[in-house]
């Protein structure tokens, strides 16, 4: 046996204790911090190089906190290792700009998409992994292991204990992976409160507190006004609802973010009543409390919905659905975004949603070239998860289809989760939404990225729905018949046009591809009259008033 | 638009309600109940068909809370749907044998598997589905929500904060999904303190305390005394090492339960270092505090430690060693099976373990017909993650390797995680580890699940390790190929009888299989004298006395 090791174990919470001694000396005990004192404790706790969290999630943003760290002197704190979910305010990119920060690991970037592809082509920004939000997670234990974390909450306490309420989002997980690895937690908050309605993050994992001038920076990321769904929408929508939610009799679902998915709430209480499909689909949900689901909630459609976040004006409407959604003893919502990704990954039967880009293979993504824009939580849920073992009826059908099963597992049943993507065959200005190459490839190029930006695999995705049909991708036996049937449905793109009408008559024999004619559905009855609200009023009228939305969505 | 529904929206709210007014008018107010008082306690706030969940994990067991449920009056409390992560004390059976509890989704029953499997042929367990744990948590959010869970804690306070410590495990994700459902929290506890150490579990969350008579029930499931590892299991451990560790510079990785990668353990600081792979692999882990991985810890390979739960035993070690593992603002270790399960399914390169068959196909399972083990974490973490985006050199490499890829994607690069087993080609009584058709099977049939329960499917596993060589499953382009691979490494099995010589000759020319000399690797070295520690009294010295092992590893 060798000779025991000298090694000290204890290396970071020696440094911790000197980063807090250092923020002592300058501000004095107690956990709370003024803001006018902020930027010198961040100067006194984060050290050159090291990994820190930003809370910037979906929805919430520790805006304060960010703008408060592009003040720190570069001299003092630099080099810094951004780890977080979302790339999201103009401070974020600010950081790299100041020298501050040098390197980042994120998942979603909506809004700083075509900043932060200038900051890494310009070599002011360092750019790690692209990841899922589940996965970066994960490896904010293994491999990522924030140092501080600058997180952000409705109110504390004067002993810290947070309250994060409808919008507790990522904050457990980063609070966890930091403060238990012996990193600091600061978390900035709207206001001090004598008693927090409830404890969301406990006062014993938080460092420091602080007030902020004007409350968190909150993103209504999931609202669509019906007003703005198209026909062409309506039209996908009631193809979806009767060549897949009722064929397969999906009852556990994650809807993507936009407008082909809203037709599709919105149609629920109409078209899906028509078809006699309630009861039947569309029972649980992992979802952020979209506006658009109300109308479908009201009408008895649906049991239960978890939330990765909230939604800015839903709170009221949520806290008094209690039996369908998340609800703390106090009686305010409560999301959870590691939660709900677990259940959008392993619980739900079905992803769908929309992209911007297909390729001949079935491979699909978002990404273009000169914005990079992430890829949040669509990877997690838009796959076939491996490690599902539980059967439901959706998945077993599915599974029994996969024409490709007997090459991957032999003679071994297997189910398989249904992955949709809607598709309009072109897009605004004309782009088409097949493509023979992805703008990923380019975006690869450009970002220094491994290999190119895939958002859904084509060996993950089961359905496409165009307004020329479904093509049910995964009962094809090989990739050329995969090609043939995305071929078919792909209208007069580049890759549609490669079509041949004798091959795709096989395919309609056989049921992979369906169009609407096939499906019985006549494309004249795919009016916005269908939908079960017509705009944004007409949702707060579904509400009875409890939804509020935020005022960019009132035009009355 | 229909007229506004006239649902109430709040029943779960006002059942609750009304099932703690029940127990108040037996037990009084306040939140600490005597143990002579819970099955009153019990009676009065669980409903016949409740989802009830009962906290047994893979380590700590609510067995107090389990033992009093099986003395509720079964005219008032019946009907019952388990929803739990592990049947492991005989109380959990007894609750069906006296008509309590009528159905189970769980997903490991190690040391219960054999009554399961008899309880449910007799008709008295109706079982729902066997999942892997993170897909349990998520329908906890979805479609298997408690409405009442009864779990359990080091400590609590009297306001009901609760201490979990090493064992925190699963106790977070079930009370998240309990009360924020409107559902009701007990917790066992092995004492209540002026203030607990810290708060793993907010007050507010839990409804009731229970000091229990003893402490909770503790199995040091992760043990492995290096004095039984064998000379096959170091020869697969030095195969494994040369032939994937440092083929592929795996840097994280999860390690199965069992004596094959305890082997591996012990071979680091040896062989490993032989090999000269310090710090080029297994600087991080998803892992309980595995005993046998303390001189690989010692010798400094470890950088970090993510644990799923404590282990019996290694408290004070790891709370020791706060740079590897993580460890509270107290001093004392926290684990997280939820968290340690996400990083284990996204960041960590490799998942290596053992198993108990092996098809012609790949698939693997340790089921047995008459035993129902469910799975654990395996399949989470022995599958590839679809909604990986992250590139590391390994998960690239594999991925590049991959036969199938471009029947599954076309022209897409992707990487793929590697998927190990280590089998021994005959078990004890000479039971082989290949097999034409699994046991699972037969399981299936007897269990009456829809599709037999696999482990491991063959196009997830990548590599396979017996002492006839290892084989590269990925590399096949078929699975025609991968089924000849197996058989090249499947020894006298019946499987292996198959094998045809200039097939194996033409795989090992193509390094699609790899004998130990194709490796390079003497087996007379496979010698016992290599591992790093011989036996459990040597660990403890590794540990400077740390470690402190129960009294059934104790022999000196």
């Amino acid at each position: 046996m060798q000779e025991m090791s000298t090694q000290t174990w204890n290396a970071l919470r020696c440094d911790t204790a000197e980063r807090l001694n250092a923020a002592a000396e300058i501000l004095g005990d107690g956990k709370i911090v003024a803001a006018k004192d902020v930027t010198r404790l961040l100067e006194a706790v984060i050290h050159p190089g090291d990994k820190v969290n930003l809370e910037g999630n979906n929805q919430k943003q520790a805006d304060f906190l960010a703008e408060r760290l592009c003040r720190v002197n570069p001299k003092k704190v630099h080099g810094l290792h951004m780890v977080q979910s979302s790339i999201a305010l103009d401070s974020h990119i600010k950081l790299f700009e100041k020298g501050i920060a040098e390197k980042i690991d994120f998942s979603y970037a909506g809004p700083q998409a075509g900043k932060l592809a200038d900051a890494i082509q310009s070599g002011k920004v360092r750019l790690g992994d692209i990841h899922t939000y589940l996965e970066l997670f994960g490896r904010y234990f293994i491999d990522l292991i924030p140092r501080v974390a600058l997180v952000a909450a409705y109110q504390a306490d004067r002993d810290g204990n947070l309250y994060t309420g409808s919008n507790t989002e990522d904050t457990p997980v980063i609070v966890e992976a930091t403060k238990f690895k012996q990193g600091i937690v600061i978390a900035q908050v709207n206001e001090i409160v004598e008693r927090v309605p409830r404890v969301d993050i406990p006062a014993d994992w938080v460092d420091f507190v602080v007030p902020s001038p004007k409350p968190f920076y909150l993103e209504p990321l999931f609202t669509r006004d019906p007003a703005l769904i198209t026909e062409s929408q309506i039209l996908r929508a009631m193809m979806a609802l009767k060549g897949i939610y009722a064929e397969y009799g999906v009852q556990t679902v994650n809807h993507g973010i936009g407008f082909d998915t809203a037709a599709i709430e919105l149609l629920l209480p109409t078209y899906g009543e028509e078809l006699g499909l309630k009861g039947k689909i569309c029972s649980a949900f992992a979802l952020n409390p979209h506006p658009t689901l109300i109308p479908a909630i009201e009408s008895g459609w649906v049991k239960n919905i978890h939330c990765f976040g909230g939604e800015l004006g839903m709170e009221q409407y949520v806290r008094e659905r209690s039996d369908v959604f998340f609800i703390g003893p106090d009686g305010s919502p409560r999301s959870n975004r590691t939660y709900a990704q677990i259940a959008g990954h392993y619980a739900v039967d079905m992803f769908i949603g929309g992209t911007l880009q297909i390729d001949e293979d079935g491979n699909s993504s978002t990404a273009t070239a000169r914005r990079i824009a992430g890829f949040g939580g669509a990877p997690n849920m838009g796959c076939d998860p491996k490690g599902r073992r539980h059967a439901s009826p959706a998945w077993l059908q599915c599974g029994e289809e996969n024409g490709q099963r007997e090459a991957l597992v032999g003679r071994m049943p297997r189910g398989k989760r249904l992955v949709v993507q809607l598709q309009e065959t072109f897009r605004e200005k004309m782009a088409p939404g097949f493509v023979e190459r992805l703008d990923a490839w380019n975006l690869m190029e450009n970002a220094g990225l491994s290999i190119p930006p895939v958002m859904i695999y084509g060996d993950d995705l089961t359905h496409i729905v165009t307004e020329e049909g479904i093509a049910y991708l995964h009962r094809c036996r090989s990739i050329e018949e995969r090609r043939a049937a995305i071929r078919a449905v792909a209208g007069f793109t580049p890759v549609g046009l490669k079509a041949n009408p004798s091959e795709t008559r096989l395919l309609r024999d056989r049921g992979i591809v369906k169009t609407p004619r096939d499906l019985g559905i006549d494309p004249a009855r795919a009016s916005r009259g269908l939908l079960a609200a017509q705009n944004v009023r007409d949702l707060v009228r579904w509400s009875g008033g409890l939804y509020q939305p935020p005022g960019k969505f009132k035009n009355w």
